[in-house]
């Protein structure tokens, strides 16, 4: 998928909400354990639930992984199910990989071939030849994680290096590299005051914000500082959307939390783009 | 697995050599591809070549990913055979994993509980919630990314924060985390004269060298900077040993180059240690 398909649909629905899937067999409806796959069950019925209203789905890959094999088959069969059934909408691999430059190759293939997400998070650590092989590919996003939404975030993000905060380089460093058009970046919702900052280095690039929703960040506060004119948010939420019941009605009622939040986006873009 | 044991292993075997399991189907040797699961038979056949020789087995998580599923059930094979047939070897999943603090205690169970791996190698960029889930693990290993062996570490491993190196804060600031006895750290062999300073904040903690063989960096100088009075080094060695020919005799090939690590590895104990 393109930047400009995704900025497509996100005025189609009016909406740059996307769904974090964070399949958790503790917190899921409990009718749901006595199915053959009770995850790829609640993803699907998530998806069901709420496509109209979110232009992007982000499975984390650690609620999969804590399942082992079992867990990669429900990753399989949740992502293929979104392209199938719902091509439209971007999806993420929410993975934070990266390794050093033939390694990372591997990931890179993994998660944009193998299993044919349009995109895939990574940590920035490791530099330039950790992530450049997955901007290789063509028409894939690799989203990097800048300022995060957790208070660790503070250990060594917003260190200062040079009269600039670590994060500050970090986003300002990967400009340079080969095929820098398809990085995105994470910043967290929870430190909207940073996006002026972070909009002066990277004005154009898509930006995935977590932090909306049980981790208490403000969507408002979000697009005020940190929209730009091709609206350039992708606003994440988990929690608050897939665990607003844990009863039967639990898809219902994970569609009601999504439609508030697909609403005030709508109110949002309504405002600033007339659209 | 304690540190005591891992110890114990090492003067035993008078070697501190890890073989790092990263399969790539290009360079297996062709005849193991007509078998049913070439990525586990290739693992299999170096690790019977290889386990004398060998405190450690790192396989990489990147290189099953890459084959979905079915990579899933090589890996979760390779570690399976690994424990039940040598339950003395260390056994590190180099997944380089890192998330917000209920997401990553799904990759501690993942990599801990569910593969049963002694350890997982993890990034420090997310800070000390994104690591202390692993760290609750007893008699886990949390093998954080300090400085790492690709030219990318110095995009922001060794930038200046506060007159210190990034990666040096990182070690420091990480001493300080709930349960950091449970923490080792990634130095990477081609840093060799970083090592001194290294041993100054860290003098205790076990170190896990890549970057011999392949990547250039010297056994020798590793050890003259980088060990301690317990050892405190576990150096990985990946394609140098398990490609050292990818025809039928791989295996044997790759148990001689182990051996040349090994006696070299035993000469410098010998001298050190009087082992």
């Amino acid at each position: 998928m393109t930047t400009q398909q995704l900025h497509q649909q996100i005025l189609q629905k009016k909406s740059f909400l996307c769904v974090g899937l964070d399949p958790d067999l503790n917190k899921i409806p409990q009718h749901l354990l006595e199915t053959e796959d009770p995850v790829f069950e609640f993803n699907k019925a998530i998806i069901d639930a709420t496509h109209d209203l979110t232009v992007g789905y982000k499975p984390n890959t650690a609620f999969f992984e804590a399942h082992g094999i079992k867990g990669w088959i429900s990753l399989q069969k949740t992502i293929n199910y979104i392209n199938e059934k719902f091509p439209e909408i971007f999806t993420i691999a929410d993975a934070k990989r990266g390794d050093i430059g033939n390694t990372s190759a591997m990931y890179a293939k993994a998660f944009f071939e193998d299993l044919n997400f349009d995109s895939v998070t990574v940590a920035p650590y490791m530099g330039k030849d950790s992530v450049e092989p997955f901007l290789a590919f063509e028409n894939k996003h690799t989203i990097m994680l800048a300022l995060t939404s957790n208070e660790g975030a503070f250990d060594f993000q917003t260190l200062d290096v040079n009269g600039k905060q670590l994060y500050e380089q970090v986003l300002e460093t990967s400009k340079a590299w080969k095929n820098s058009h398809n990085l995105m970046y994470v910043v967290g919702a929870t430190k909207a005051e940073y996006f002026t900052e972070i909009r002066k280095i990277v004005p154009d690039s898509f930006l995935l914000v977590p932090g909306i929703g049980a981790q208490g960040g403000s969507l408002s506060e979000v697009c005020k500082y940190g929209m730009n004119d091709k609206i350039g948010l992708l606003v994440n939420s988990a929690r608050a959307i897939i665990y607003a019941s844990n009863g039967i009605d639990f898809a219902e009622k994970a569609r009601d939390e999504a439609l508030k939040v697909q609403q005030e986006m709508e109110g949002i873009l309504s405002l600033k783009f007339k659209v």
